[in-house]
Parts: C-alpha cells; structure tokens; sequence
C-alpha cells in the first residue's frame, strides 16, 4: 500500500488531496484558490474534453469563443443571473500598473488608468454571449443557434477544493437559441443525455438524471436538468446541468426574431455546461488507498511494460520483445508506454504506475522470455496473472474492456446499496448520518420545508428524478400530503 | 466579385476587416478590444491548434494549466519582465458586487471586497509558472521540464485589430526549464522550426527565420527568436516567437536545482508562443477581393457539393451521386460538406463558399448526370474544369495537394519579389515608401541607429536572419561600418 496516501478510512477528504497531488494531477497555486492542473491530470481532461467535444459535434454543436470579461452593465441586465453571481465575482477595475514611486523595483495600480466601467471575469457567459446574439438572430433562418464554447471561468469561492471547487475553472459552456420553447426544452434534455452518455460511458460513473428544485436552479434558469454521481463516501456530486433559460435572457437582451409569419418573438435559450470538476468525480469514484484508478478509456497511457532485467543482455532481448508488443497493442489503438528508465527499479515504478492509475501494467523479465510468458497487473483489482505471450494482445484488449465494465458496475452496485427509502425525518437524519448515500423520501413540494431540511441537516434535494413514479404519501418534514419521493443527499 | 468585400486596392485595411466579419472568422463584441471568435473563424483555429499540439507532443512536450491570475507581488519579481507588461495589463482588484443602494436592480463595486494584494490578468505566464516551477525541481533528474499551455492572455493595447491585435487573445505558451545553457538554446531553436514547419507547411506562409535585436525582444530574455513573414500589403508580419530566457527567470523566482556532482545551480529556461493573430496573418497571405482563402490543410471543409436542379426527381438522382461521392472522399480523410439547402439557389451558395474560403466547390447537375461529369472549381485561382465522374476522387485529391502548394509558391515569390537589398538611406526610404517589403541593409549594430531609423520610418529591424552571410559594408544610416545586413520592414 502506498505510504504517501492518507488511507481513506482514516480522513476521506486528506486521501482525496493525496492522491490528486501525489498522482501528479493538481497543486495549489499562489494565487487563492487557484490550481495548477499538471501534465497528468490535464492529460486525463484533454481526454474528457476531446471524447465530449466530438459528442457535441455529433449532436450538430460547433465551437466559438467569447471574451472573457463582461461589462458592469450587460453582467446586471438579467437581474437572476446577476444576483446569483454578483457575490462571488473577480472584477477589473484598472488597465495599468505604473512604477511604486515610493518603492523603485515595486509596481502600484496607476490610479488614472481606472475603467469608466469596471469588467468581470465570466462566471458564466449568458450574458456576454446573448449580448452578442443580439446581433447574429433576425429571423427564424438564423435558428436554432448551436454553439459551445471551452473556456476558463472565474468564480471567487470562499472555501475551495483542488477540482472540486476552485476559484477558476476550466468548462465548457453550451449555449443555443431556438424558436420555439418545445425546441428549447428539447434540446435541454438532449445535452443531458449526452451528458449521462459519457459519464457512464467514458468515466464509469453512473448517474441519477433528473430536475433541480426551483430552490436549486441554475440563476435565470425555468428549469435545471442535472445529473447527480454518488462518490465512495456517500456524498452526492452534481456531474452536469443543463438549463432550459425561457425566454429570459431573450427578453434581458432584447433578441427577438421574426417567425415563419414574419410575427417578432423573443427567442428561447439553453445552456448546458461540465467542468474540471469532473476530475474530482473521477477520483472520488474509482481511486484506492494506493491511488488514482482511471477508467481506461481516459487513461493517457492505458498499458505500461516494465523490463525486470539482471544483464544487458537480457534487457537487450526484453528490449527487443517490449517494443514490439508496444508496437502491436498501439496499431490496435491501445496507448502504450515502454517504461525503461534505467536509474529507477522495477518495484518504483510499480508502486509509481499504481500510484498514476495505469489500467494495466505488463512485467517482463529474463525467465519470462524465457518461458514465453508475462505478468499482467490490472489496476483496479490489483490482481496479476501469468499470461502466454501469443495470448498478450487479445488479454490486453480484454482487459480494457473488462476494467471500464468492472469500474462501473461497481460504482453502480454502490450507489445501489447507498440509496435508501425512508419514511420519517428521524430515520432520514439516521441514515445521512450513519449510512450515508442518495435518501429517497417524500416531500412536500414547498421550498420552506426544503429550507429547513437543508438548515438543519445539510443534507439537499439533488433532484426530482426523470420518470419518476407517482406514489402518494407523506412530507417526511411537513407530515403534509406528497405525489412523489425526491433525491436527498448531502453533496460536494 | 463579392459586393460585401471593400477591394484591396481600395483601402487594404477595410479589405481585411471585411473579410474577417463578412466570412464569419470573428466580429467586436462590448466589451472594449475584445473580439468574439465566430464558429467558422474558431473551426480555423481548432485545426491550427490540434495540429500545433501534435508536433508540441512528438517534439517531447505535455499540457498542463497554470492560473489566470499573477498576484502583483510575482508579477513584478522579474522586473525587465514585469516593465515590458505593466503599462498594458487588467488589473483585478475586488472580488464581490453589491446592490447599488441608490439604484436597485443595479450592481456597484462592494468596497469592502478589496484584495488585499490585486491580481494581474496574465499577459504572459512566466511569473506564475516559474514561481510554481520552484516547487517541482530539486534535481537534475526533475529536468528538463517541457510543458505547454493553450490559455487567453490579455495585453491593454490601446489600439486593436480583429486577430491582430486584441486585448484578449488565445495562445500556447511553452515554457520549458533545462540543466544546462546549450540544451536551452538548442530547445529554443527547435521549437522555432516547428513554428517554421507548421507556418510554411500548413499555412502555406512562406517565413524569414531570424533573431531579434535586444532592443525587439520579449522583455525578459536573453535572446528572441522569430519567424517573419510578409504580407499581400508589403508589410511584416511576426508569426511566432521562440526565446532564450537564459537564467532571468530562475534567478528572480529563485529555481535552483542539484546537478549530478550536487552542486546547485539556477536552472536555464525558454519560452515560446503562437496565437490567434496568426488568424490575421492566414487571412492577409491568400485571401482576394472574393474573400476568404484557406489552405486546404486547414480548411474545416475542404470540399463543397453543390446540387443544381430543376426537378425534385433530379435532386433525387444527385442526392444519390452526392452522398455517395462524399462517403467516398471521407474514406479518404478528405472533409466534405454537402449544400443541400434547399432555401438557397445555386449562385447564392456558390458566392457563400466563395467567400468562406471553401478550396473545393463541385456542382452536380442533372445534364452532368447524363453526361457523367462535374464541375469542379478551385478557390485559389478560381477556375473550373469539367471533370468525368470516375476522375473525381482522385481528381479532388490531387487538387487539394496542388492548392496548398500553389498558395505556398505564389507567398514564396512574392516574398521574394518583395525582398530587396538597398545601399543607401535615400534608397532605404524610397522603397519602403514605394515598393514596401522585407528590405536587407547594413546596420552598424546600435541600439540608437536601429531606434532613429524606426522613429523617422517607421521601419524596425525585423530580425537577423539566421544563418545570415557575413558580408563588410556600411551602414545605410551613420555610415559607420558593418558586417551583416537584417532585414527591416514596416510590421503589423
């Protein structure tokens, strides 16, 4: 077991800080509540990134790009949204430093070069993007407008967490504009398929999909779509929301276009967005006391081979075999690394690789040559077998394949067992604290009493799932009538 | 001719903003020097970009992400750096709105959000990398680190131009720390030719490889690299930079490490960047009083098919041959829109991709049909050819090849055209005025000589060209001696 991860039995959130700064994915910056995302973790979001963008291609989306500043003026005009931002927002204030006359070598704000309006770093783009499709929408053949942009947002959090909840992040951000609300509402719980499409698929995880609270929505949002994971120590992470906007931002920004009839009408809106939140979902979901576990098929480097030699000869024959295989396993599309640093030993690396999440390792050495065999190491049960050399690359791909099912049928099993019905506030208050999880229970469809329970439980709705089944009963808090449970949990 | 396009000859700058907006590359946005790249103009970049980080990644180098933010306190650490930056930078200086007492549904600065220390919009990433740098290299063995990052970055220019110069931009900036000077020198160098490789060979820009003077570099280093490249207008323009930052940055960040005998000593660092005015520079090379012309390695379409018919029973019949040649085109990695639009007429459509920049147009109609022929036209030079449908594909490929290839030469000649050597300050001003163009004359090596000669022409010395013959002569301004011409130009 690796000595430098904090065992997570031991302090869950000190073992998440562990192993995304030992496996090399994150670090504190100098700047409050700034990471730095190093070359392994970023590594593992370009994979994230270039599996959703091709997704949101194929769902007819193309990309541009918006300024990262917003004008005090268009930030306001949709009063929601700027209420909900306003209190956590880095503003610009001036455009030059001048020399600390005071202090030479040192650098001040020149108080003349202050902005006759201040500019603030998106938290999100709404605003600044339907200022600008105010410009690009006439008519009905403008529409509907598919757009996605990737960028770095800034939000100014007090209490920050590598990935989880830093003071700038890196997302993408959806936004489309659509001539009828059917449209709109559509294509809002498009994205939030393709959204629970590769959470599932890509990162193991499985996922509730349904509708936030009006409590919990997104700020100028009429709907929020989410969908809720459940990390290994039973708190809840909002993985994705993708918003139904109305009309809201149409009417803040005046967009309307002229119909089919030739009749004006204020455009409808989405948004949908995921971050490198995510990152931490990933780690919170599959990783061990020894370190990160990624699924393969976000794995930078999905097989490492690692020579155990005692001569140069034998490291030149091991040498031989080693590149070979690389060679086979990558013309199946299999990214391999051949780790023959020289100055390390083979149980370094080992731990290293456990430690960086390889999803499978192969060891060869001199008698395996020998003998025509490997040991191949598979990451996520930490179990090795002997395997006949012929047999490698049909193991291999196997194994990948088996590894992102395991990775996800565990999760999944989990969040099973996590999910509890209960029937009263007390067993709800029981539950969230000694079983922890996903509650279902029954509620009486008023934010007070949503309040309330947040207030004295911290524990929130995460959602009213998609589908769900009608069932009459009782407000667990309230006692007053209810149509249907909703998704509590504590959550990240 | 396209009536939206003001012609070069015309006015050359309006000529450029045309095509920039009219061809949906980019447009203004509120917010004051900040451009909205469009979807058209982004899908450009993205193929740049994708391209750019694949030879990053085969040259040895990785991604990562630093921080947005640079506290003023690093900021200013390296000091010729932090000059070099300071008069055109966003400064951050709260981090919360409130609501405008005297104003509801207003927002105001919240004073009592004041940072205690402003943070400083990256212009550039060194600070905050090598800052964070010193935490990740204790010994040689840490070395060399060769990281990269796609990021904005934002310069106050006080006047900007559509991808030319913007107050935010994206970029990649590698930022690489090695043990010793020659193997900075030599990763600085390198990674000039991939700029070279990627801007004559993808591009189709023909470049002057080059090192600045001290008094053109990037403040901060010791040595600049540059690829300069010349546009329609005779004008230069600087097309990526690669520098030498010697021990500048390790010393005011105090970035020691162990070599192999365990002495300490600082660690020797490069930087280098490409960025979205190389947009501007792609635009200002090929482009016509047509519009927009793109190298077919960059173009998101390469090829377009138009339908011409009369019936819906022919549009039948050219649906089938169109989808049928677009599927076989694809196979060969070739990217392919078909127009079927069926609001839009024939002439329309063509002038739309004429405009865009689309480097192949075939329009199918039903008389081809019969006759087993398309017709196939060429963006660049605006030709058409009849070509017999089992011809096409290998026709198409063989086209593609040639346009980039054309584009290239016809760049190269002009260059060369445009390149002259003068022998007298008289002669200097005549053909900077009359001919414009790259001009090579003798300089006498004084940062005085080289700054009176720009303030009276405007003229700067673009670069010493690399590998430059030595040649004794006298130099075109004070007469004094010298042993070399650089090349001068009026730049963008």
């Amino acid at each position: 077991m690796s000595k430098v991860i904090t065992p997570q039995e031991q302090d869950y959130s000190k073992w998440y800080n562990d192993i995304v700064v030992e496996a090399d994915m994150a670090d504190h910056s100098a700047v409050r509540g700034c990471m730095v995302i190093k070359p392994h973790g970023y590594a593992i979001w370009e994979k994230m990134q270039q599996t959703l963008d091709k997704m949101f291609k194929d769902t007819g989306h193309v990309n541009a790009y918006f300024p990262l500043f917003i004008p005090k003026s268009l930030f306001e005009a949709e009063e929601k949204n700027a209420e909900g931002f306003a209190k956590e927002c880095a503003v610009v204030t001036h455009y030059r430093l001048k020399t600390d006359p005071q202090n030479p070598g040192k650098l001040i704000v020149d108080p003349e070069a202050k902005l006759e309006e201040e500019l603030i770093v998106r938290p999100t783009s709404e605003a600044i993007i339907w200022n600008t499709y105010k410009g690009w929408i006439q008519s009905y053949r403008d529409l509907p407008l598919l757009i996605n942009q990737w960028a770095n947002v800034v939000r100014w959090e007090m209490r920050t967490r590598l990935f989880l909840r830093t003071a700038e992040f890196l997302w993408q951000e959806g936004h489309t504009a659509h001539a009828t609300k059917e449209e709109a509402v559509e294509e809002s719980k498009k994205m939030l398929e393709v959204y629970a499409d590769f959470v599932e698929n890509w990162m193991a995880m499985p996922v509730i999909k349904g509708c936030k609270t009006p409590n919990e929505r997104f700020a100028g949002a009429d709907d929020t779509y989410t969908i809720e994971a459940l990390m290994q120590d039973g708190k809840a992470l909002q993985a994705g929301t993708s918003h139904f906007l109305g009309q809201n931002f149409a009417k803040a920004f005046d967009v309307k276009f002229a119909n089919k009839e030739g009749k004006l009408d204020y455009v409808w809106a989405t948004s949908w967005g995921v971050s490198t939140r995510l990152m931490g979902a990933l780690i919170m979901s599959h990783s061990d006391n020894n370190g990160l576990v990624i699924p393969p098929k976000l794995a930078p480097t999905q097989v490492v081979i690692v020579p155990i030699h005692k001569t140069e000869e034998g490291l030149a024959k091991i040498n031989e075999f080693a590149f070979s295989l690389k060679a086979k396993l990558e013309s199946k599309n299999i990214s391999v690394k051949y780790d023959n640093r020289d100055s390390l030993r083979p149980g370094f690396k080992f731990a290293e690789h456990e430690l960086k999440g390889t999803p499978v390792r192969i060891a060869v050495g001199e008698r395996d040559l020998a003998n025509g065999t490997v040991e191949i190491a598979r990451r996520d049960l930490l179990s090795k077998e002997i395997i006949n050399m012929v047999d490698v690359e049909a193991h291999v791909e196997k194994l990948l394949r088996d590894i992102q099912t395991n990775l996800f049928n565990k999760a999944k099993e989990r969040m099973t067992n996590m999910t509890h019905k209960v029937e009263s506030y007390e067993e709800f208050k029981k539950v969230l604290d000694e079983k922890t999880g996903f509650i279902l229970a029954h509620w009486d469809g008023t934010p007070e009493t949503e309040e309330k329970i947040k207030n004295e439980t911290k524990a929130t709705i995460r959602c009213i799932p998609l589908n769900n089944p009608l069932e009459n009963g009782i407000c667990i808090y309230s006692g007053n009538p209810s149509t249907q449970r909703v998704l509590f949990a504590r959550a990240y």
